[in-house]
């Protein structure tokens, strides 16, 4: 049967062969500068895609929660790195994982440090987590003293290991074009290679980690660091694509959609397909509207982008209202199945939870 | 065991007693105006919450998707209407429940009327869906040619059955204040009449069903309505307080949150609780800045919301970003939770899918 008969309801459609292709050039980006890959697995959440990093040489994995290491420990993953500031309301779990996998956890301050090793029962490594920019969280990259303070906390208690130091830099984000990125990414991994500098002549000896797609796929350089835990890239999307860190044919994903009324008046047409499937994550339109998503034709190969300016323009809970042109609105019929690119394919894929390959194919989330 | 003590990671609680004044205020406005209460479930998504409707006579409920309808037909409900353009690629599945419930349908075009019927096996209600403002999906108000064919196609056929013309006044939302709710409920009232009268002329007898939280939490009078379907009411949320829709004291949810990291220097503390749980709706700040909710504190007895400057001023995937007072920031350690009222609680509940309660009962949500 081909998948397209398949689809009754808002399905998220996965491209293998698109998927692999990003794996591999980002294992193969690693492999050549002499980092470690180790991807974060937020994006997908499955156990099944999972495994395919394996064929690529990856042997260790990020997640952003102690329940998705849980979920990827239980898959046979043993080194799990949670990039997420430790939870401490958690700690059984994290007791739980740290006895059977090499675990990684963040740290960002050095009462947090006490506190998870008042709590610890076994050994976990640590990371401190350090703000290069983005200003969300982590250790100022110039708060020598925070950052001092941490590393000794650190070595002064029982069952921690300091790993190193980890940045998430989500400012590249906001660049604004491919050479944008590669300036903020560089300037990143300057301040981190200053944060590790500071460390080690206090006799700290600490890896660099780094992670976020659009630098991880652009950078021309991965110089001093020794891990990288780019993401998204595995499906790329939208807002990568206007980034400039993947071409819309890269994108590996696409939210296949039932037409369900036509509004040719209006130029509209209204599918199965809200904000409980896409979440609301936004770009603006070619026109100045809001896009939450590009539309595209599917066929048994795959799927085809139609016009710039065919777009999601506006999502309720379940629906979504495609401004259409006139080739779209004479072509489709109530009934019909449409694709849609995601702005953020990583809040899609968490609000999906399962994928429905070309080949006609299921494929699980783990256990939320 | 304090119900605070269960709380590991993001958790959505739910004050009881809230929600039940929520439900018997809205049952009450409906009896005294003597309309049909046929609440939209989507909201709540529970059939343990969905039976505390009974005790306030509420024998009929909306859906919006099939695979809703089947969680609640499961859970004994046996009147419902799935308040979303019919979608013909889950056929089965609508006939399965056509054949055990009394099922009302959604239908916006002769065509669908007759491609429904043509795939029907049981007897539907139908009611056709009208746009009297709102401009997302429906049979124009005006379009008298529209309306009176899709009425028409619907009498030739035979699996169909005329219940009436139904609409959601999303335009409440942003109708300013109370009073501009209650004028545009009304608007939208007297067009739903006219399109009625314009059937009636024509032989055909319709009810008229009217559902948005704003409008029926603040309307005068549901005179000319045979029915409303608000479902947003159970639970409330900042978007309706900020309407005046209801009071903050009335929200009956708040996202309970771990505190992960404190930056004093910067005003912020990290919490986690992100996107995947919040989903990305958002208001204006107090401060021109934007606003994913409004922090409480939590206690024994519930919540007591913190001055209004105290908001999630952003959201990654798992981080929430809160923008404190020195107040907060004296008295929150790391591991702390902190309670936030979401923007847009249909959504807030769609992603956590089961509640918390005061008492520490777990509920939990319908399968997806």
């Amino acid at each position: 049967m081909e998948y397209l008969d398949l689809i009754e309801r808002p399905t998220l459609l996965l491209d293998r062969r698109k998927v692999l292709a990003n794996i591999e050039r980002m294992a193969v980006r690693a492999e050549a500068a002499g980092v470690r890959l180790r991807p974060h697995f937020k994006t997908h959440q499955s156990a099944e895609i999972g495994a395919w990093f394996r064929d690529y040489g990856v042997a260790a994995i990020t997640v952003s929660s102690v329940d998705m290491a849980l979920g990827f420990a239980a898959a046979g993953w043993d080194d799990i790195t949670i990039a997420f500031p430790v939870n401490l309301r958690q700690m059984a779990a994290i007791n739980g994982l740290a006895e059977r996998v090499r675990l990684g956890l963040l740290v960002e301050s050095a009462e947090t440090v006490r506190r998870l090793d008042e709590q610890l029962t076994a050994e976990v490594s640590v990371w401190l987590k350090i703000d290069a920019g983005y200003g969300r969280t982590g250790i100022h990259w110039e708060n020598e003293v925070a950052l001092l303070e941490t590393a000794a906390a650190v070595s002064e208690v029982n069952h921690l290991k300091l790993a190193g130091i980890l940045t998430h830099s989500g400012q590249t984000y906001g660049a604004g074009s491919a050479e944008g990125v590669r300036r903020v990414f560089g300037e990143s991994v300057a301040r981190m290679k200053r944060a590790q500098a500071v460390l080690r002549e206090q006799g700290f000896e600490a890896a660099v980690s780094m992670g976020d797609t659009p630098g991880c796929s652009l950078a021309d350089s991965f110089e001093g660091l020794d891990e990288i835990r780019p993401g998204n890239f595995v499906f790329y999307d939208l807002m990568q694509q206007q980034i400039g860190a993947c071409r819309l044919d890269d994108i590996g994903v696409a939210l296949a959609c039932p037409v369900v009324a036509l509004h040719s008046e209006r130029g509209r047409i209204v599918i199965y397909g809200g904000a409980v499937h896409f979440s609301k994550e936004l770009l603006p339109g070619p026109d100045g509207g809001l896009n939450f998503g590009r539309v595209v034709a599917l066929n048994e190969n795959g799927w085809t982008p139609l016009g710039e300016e065919v777009r999601v323009a506006s999502l309720s809970q379940e629906h979504g209202i495609i401004q259409a042109d006139g080739d779209l609105l004479a072509s489709v019929k109530v009934g019909d199945v449409l694709g849609v690119l995601p702005i953020h394919s990583c809040l899609t894929a968490d609000l999906l939870r399962r994928y429905l390959t070309l080949e006609g194919g299921r494929i699980e989330c783990i256990n939320k």
